[in-house]
């Protein structure tokens, strides 16, 4: 199995965490989404949609989308319980992710830890619904341990990844404490090193 | 079963759309989010992300999130393969039309269509990446029936809802006939009076 991506993305990243997680055998190909590498002929031949991640099979078989690669690998994993309205939960949070999430969060992110940009620069429509999303994991983690059931899931692993950096684009982690103790709760489950915030 | 949600959503229309065409009974219940019904405290106790469509069952469980409504209640049916592999590349394209499609194509609408604004006063950058996801349509379409395999699954619902109204956003999809004709294909699947474009 081959991943072609960018640690440094938190879509990428994702499947990193769930692959290391579930001891799954892979090869790292580095693809950067920053150089232009992801809007080339040989690379938009393999994924048309022009983004990473993709994971490839032995067989040449292929797919990309951050969640959906997740959720295949999770399959009969404690990620992905069997009964199907955990599951619908577990994609009820990762769509949210997606659209409500990670165009504020990572996006942000993106303007003032790679491109530079003041904190101040950044787009007053996206930080406030970056905003709106952490209180909204707020809210959801009072009295949960975990964003579905009592368990970490992929769901987890797919909010985790931008929501640990949300400081380096501008957004305060530290109050809120719920979300805190859950980072940290992913961080131990993923045998990651804690990320200050 | 209860559907809450506004026809004249993309989004939701998906819901009816699949629960119409596997006979499933429901009970829809008009909410609208131009209204600000959504932001209401009544509906936020519903979904706190605020959001339509969701689904709720008669034990008082719901979840929202329109593509994982649409792949919950298709499973078991022709609309969700069995195939692992295949149910992938289903969620490959529901995501790609949540993060690469509807916040171009459906929003353009929204502006032109509810909000009555001009097509000059279209977002550049909105257009510019709605443009590239129909063209993307285009050439995944080609040689094609449908988006995933060739069979009529819960990916063409998906990415059906807001292409078939694109034009309303000020696209032109006369001049992509693969898109057209994939269209026409899901309106006869849907028993859908064709819409001119």
């Amino acid at each position: 199995m081959r991943i072609y991506g960018d640690t440094s993305s938190g879509n990428c990243l994702k499947i990193k965490c769930v692959a290391d997680h579930l001891g799954l055998p892979y090869t790292w190909i580095t693809v950067s989404a920053l150089s232009g590498e992801t809007k080339s002929q040989a690379f938009l031949q393999r994924n048309p949609m022009g983004q990473i991640p993709v994971i490839e099979f032995d067989d040449g078989r292929h797919f990309a989308q951050s969640n959906a690669i997740i959720r295949y690998l999770a399959r009969g994993s404690a990620l992905l319980p069997d009964d199907a309205f955990t599951q619908a939960k577990i994609d009820e949070w990762m769509y949210w992710e997606q659209y409500s999430h990670e165009p504020y969060i990572a996006v942000c992110r993106f303007h003032m830890h790679y491109q530079g940009k003041p904190k101040e620069a950044r787009e007053a429509w996206r930080v406030e619904r970056g905003e709106k999303a952490l209180d909204l994991m707020e809210s959801q983690l009072a009295g949960r341990p975990y964003l579905v059931g009592d368990t970490f899931t992929v769901a987890d692993v797919s909010l985790f990844a931008y929501t640990r950096v949300a400081h380096e684009g501008g957004f305060d982690l530290a109050s809120r404490p719920n979300v805190c103790n859950w980072i940290a709760r992913c961080e131990k489950q993923l045998k990651l090193p804690s990320k200050d915030s």
